[in-house]
C-alpha cells in the first residue's frame, strides 16, 4: 500500500447517477440494502471509490471486514502455485493441499488466543458460530454421558430430530447480542427484530447485557452494580433452564456488542462470567467475528481482560478473511465428520491472511490503532462536550469506537450528510454510530474525519 | 485444459509417507477425516496428484465440487481488474462492485431454472439452504397474515425467540435426505446419525423417501406403488403438523438423494409432490447442491422432470463454485436486511463460474456427460450381471451414478483397493459407491475406470 489518496473527493451525491442505473438490476437480485456500487480497482488504503467517481474516507470498511485497507494488488498473484490455490478449491476436510498446515501455522495459528492451539476454518461467520455451538453440544453431551459412545436410542432418535439423540440443550446468549443469521445463530441473536421476525427459534435463555454509563471509569460504582445484576440473572437462568430440562451447554458473548449498539462491559464482568460458565459446567464461547483482528488495539478484544484462560471457544471472520473458530483441546469433536462440510473454509483466504498478518506486524499496526483510537475517542469526547444535546456516551477501545446520537432520525441524517461530504460511516443499535476504520487509519485520518464530522454536527445542532 | 495425463500412476499406497507426516499436524487442526494431502499444482483434468506423487483418476472430485476438472490456470489472473476482485472482498449486499450485475447475468442468471429470474448468492451450501428456509418462512408468514406488517407482539416476542414473532413453522423433509449441517439445515438432514447426534433440533415432519427397485423401467408398477405410499404419507404429515400448530411452510427435497445413498424417484413422483406442496400452500424447495451443475446430463437435475414450474426455490453450491439459491419473485424477502449477511457470497467465485460456464457451452460438456454416463451405466450393468453376489442396483443419470455393494465392509475395502490402483471413489448411504466425476470425464475415462474397477471386484468376489 505505497500510495494513498490525500483526502475525500466528491463529484455527485451518493448514490450517484451511475449507481442508480446499476441498481435497476433490482429485479434480478436481492438488492434492497444496496447503498451504492463501487469501483474497487480505484479504491486504495482508507479510501473507497464509487462508480460515480466519488472518493470517500471509509470509516465503515464493508461492515468492518477490510483489515488493512483497499490494496492495489498482492504479490502472490504472480506465482503459479498461488494461482493454483485460487483455482483448485479443495474439500479441505479430506484432501487439503500440501502447504495447508504450514499456511495455517503462518496465519491463524500465529495469532491463536491464549490457551488454544486448535483452529477450524469455515466459510463465513454464521457457519463458524453454528459449528462452534455444535462442538459445545457434543462436548457437553459426552461430559454428561461420562463417555462418548451413543446408545442405540441416541442413534435412532437423533435421525428423527428427537431426544435423547437430539437433546434439549441450550445456548445462553445476551439481549442485544448478534451472532449471525442462520437458525442456530439466530436463536442467540437479539439485536434487531428485522433479523428474527417470522423465523422459528429455540427456547433458549437470554440474559440482560449490562447497560453501562460512559466513560466507564467515571461510573465505576453504578456500572459494577449493573454488571452484578446481570451476572446474577445469568446464574438464575442457568439454574432455571437446567430445571426445565434444557441445560445450558454453552454461553456465547461478544467482547463488545457491536451490531446491538457497541455496548461495552468491564474485564471484571467477563472474568466473573467466565467463572460462572466454569462453575456450571457450560462452555464459554467468545464471538470475536467483529471485534477480532486488531481494531481494539489488541489482536483479540478479549486480551483486554488480561486472562490466561479467557474462553473455551473463540470464533472469528470478517477482518480474518476466513471464518472459523479456535477451541481448547477438549472441545475437539471426538470423531471425524461431526464438524464437517464440503469446503470447510477456503485456503486461498489463508494465503491472504498470512500476507495481512505480515503487514500488521511489519508496520506495527496495533500500536497505530491504539494511537489513532486515543485521538479518535478524545475527539469524540470534545464533540460531545460541544454538542451535549446531540451526542452522548462516546466510547471505544482502539479505533473500535461509537457514539450515541439524540435519536434514530438524526443519526440517519448525520450518516447521509457525512457520506455526501466524503466520510463513510455505519450505524448500530437504535441510535449509535459505530466507527470501524481499517487498521491503517492513522492520526491524520482521524483529524480529517473529525473535521468533516464536526461540520455535519454543526448542521444538526 | 489443454494437457491431461494419460492414466493413473501409483508410486506408494495411499496415504503415502509424505501424507502421513503431514497428518501429524493433527494436533493443530480437526483432521480426523483427512484421507491424504494433495499437490494441486500438478493435478490436471480428471487426475488428482497427491503429495507422494500418486496420480489418481478422480471419480469423486472433492465431494462432487470440481466442475470441469483440475485446471492449470485461468487467464483471468493476468488482468489487474480481476486481481482486484480477488483482493477486495466487498460486502455484496450493500456495496457491490460495478461489474457485479453483469457477472451475475453472465454466470448464475444465464443458467437460471425455469420460472426463476432471481438469485441470491451465499458463501456455502448450508448457508444457502438456511437462507432459503428463511425466505420460505417469511413468505409463508406474510401469506398467513394477509399482509407484511408485523404486529407489536410479533416484534416484541421475536426478540426473545417466542411465538408469534418466531412462529412454530416447520419444513417437511425426507428420511435419507441431506441438506447441510447448520442447525436449520440439520433439522432436515436424515442421512447418517453421526451428522445429527447430540445437536438440538426442531420437531419437524419427516416423510419416507421412495425405496425404488432398479433399473426403474423394469419395476414401474412396484415403484409407482411405493411412490404413491410416500406421497400419501407426505399429505398426512402436512395435515398432522398443521393440526399440531406447526404448519409446513416448505418442503425440501433433493432430485436424487446423494449423501443418503443415491436414491432416485421418478419425474411423476416429483410432479405430484410439487402439486401437493401447491395444494397445501407450502413452498417447494429443490436442493440441487450436489445434483446441479451438469452431472446428470442436464444443467439441473430437476430438468429431467420436464416441468415449466418445477420449484419455488432451487439452492446450489459445490460445482457452482459459489453457494446460493434461485427463487420465484414471490419468495423475495419483502424488506432489506431480512436475507442478509456481511459477505453474501464471494464475487471472485462468480468470475470463475462465468469461465466454467463458457467451457461447458463451448465444449458441449452436457452432451459429453450424457454420452459418458450411458457408457458408465452400461458398464455397471454388465459388472452387476457378472458379480450378482457383490453388486446390485446400478443406477444413475448422466455420470451421476451409483451401485450397491454387498455390505459396508466390502464397500469400504473396494474403495481403498481402487484407490491404491489409482481410482478415487466415494461412498454414500449404508453400502453404496457414488460416481462423481467432473464434466470432462470422457468415454475413454469411463473405460479406464471400468477396467480398474473390474480388477478390484475380481479380488472381492
Amino acid at each position: 500500500m505505497e500510495f494513498e489518496y490525500d483526502g475525500p473527493s466528491m463529484k455527485t451525491e451518493v448514490p450517484g447517477p451511475r449507481s442508480k442505473v446499476l441498481n435497476h438490476t433490482e429485479s434480478l437480485y436481492n438488492v434492497g440494502a444496496i447503498n451504492f456500487f463501487c469501483n474497487y480497482e480505484e479504491s486504495r488504503g482508507n479510501y473507497l471509490v464509487d462508480v460515480d467517481g466519488n472518493r470517500m474516507l471509509d470509516v465503515y470498511t464493508q461492515i468492518s471486514s477490510i483489515p488493512i485497507g483497499y490494496p492495489a494488488e498482492f504479490p502472490m498473484f504472480t506465482s503459479f502455485s498461488s494461482q493454483s490455490a485460487f483455482v483448485n478449491r479443495p474439500a479441505l476436510g479430506i484432501m487439503p493441499p500440501e502447504n495447508f498446515p504450514e499456511k495455517l501455522a503462518e496465519s491463524l495459528l500465529s495469532v491463536a488466543p491464549s490457551g488454544m492451539s486448535r483452529v477450524q476454518t469455515m466459510a463465513c461467520g454464521s457457519c463458524s458460530n453454528e459449528n462452534a455451538y455444535k462442538a459445545m453440544f457434543i462436548w457437553y453431551r459426552n461430559k454428561e454421558r461420562g463417555h462418548n459412545i451413543p446408545s442405540d436410542e441416541d442413534v435412532s432418535s437423533c435421525m428423527i430430530n428427537q431426544s435423547p439423540g437430539c437433546p434439549d440443550f441450550s445456548i445462553l446468549s445476551f439481549m442485544g447480542g448478534f451472532h449471525g443469521r442462520t437458525m442456530g445463530c439466530l436463536a442467540t441473536t437479539h439485536s434487531k427484530a428485522i433479523h428474527k421476525l417470522d423465523v422459528p427459534s429455540f427456547d433458549w435463555p437470554i440474559a440482560p447485557f449490562p447497560k453501562l454509563k460512559y466513560p466507564l471509569e467515571e461510573f465505576t460504582r453504578e456500572n459494577a452494580q449493573e454488571e452484578a445484576r446481570c451476572l446474577e440473572e445469568v446464574e438464575d437462568l442457568i439454574v432455571q433452564w437446567r430445571q426445565k430440562g434444557r441445560p445450558v451447554a454453552g454461553i456465547v458473548i461478544e467482547p463488545i456488542q457491536a451490531e446491538g449498539g457497541d455496548n461495552h462491559a468491564t474485564p471484571d464482568f467477563f472474568k466473573k462470567l467466565r467463572n460462572i460458565a466454569h462453575k456450571h459446567g457450560s462452555a464459554f464461547h467468545v464471538d470475536e467475528v467483529q471485534t477480532g483482528g486488531g481494531a481494539t488495539g489488541k489482536f483479540w478484544a478479549h486480551e483486554h481482560w488480561g486472562m490466561d484462560d479467557p474462553a473455551d471457544i473463540v470464533s472469528f471472520s470478517k477482518k480474518m478473511l476466513t471464518g472459523g473458530f479456535y477451541h481448547k483441546d477438549e472441545l475437539q469433536a471426538d470423531k471425524a465428520y461431526r464438524i464437517f462440510n464440503t469446503w470447510m473454509g477456503d485456503p486461498s483466504k489463508n494465503l491472504f491472511l498470512a500476507e495481512v498478518l505480515n503487514v500488521i506486524r511489519r508496520e506495527n499496526l496495533l500500536e497505530e490503532v491504539t494511537r489513532s483510537g486515543k485521538t479518535l475517542l478524545q475527539g469524540l469526547y470534545q464533540l460531545q462536550d460541544q454538542y451535549p444535546n446531540l451526542l452522548s456516551s462516546a466510547r471505544g477501545q482502539g479505533t473500535f469506537c461509537a457514539i450515541d446520537i439524540r435519536d434514530d432520525a438524526t443519526r440517519n441524517s448525520i450518516l447521509l450528510k457525512a457520506r455526501d461530504k466524503g466520510v463513510l460511516l455505519g450505524g448500530c443499535g437504535d441510535r449509535s454510530i459505530r466507527f470501524r476504520p481499517a487498521l491503517v487509519f492513522k492520526e491524520y485520518h482521524v483529524h480529517m474525519f473529525l473535521n468533516v464530522f464536526s461540520d455535519v454536527l454543526a448542521e444538526h445542532n
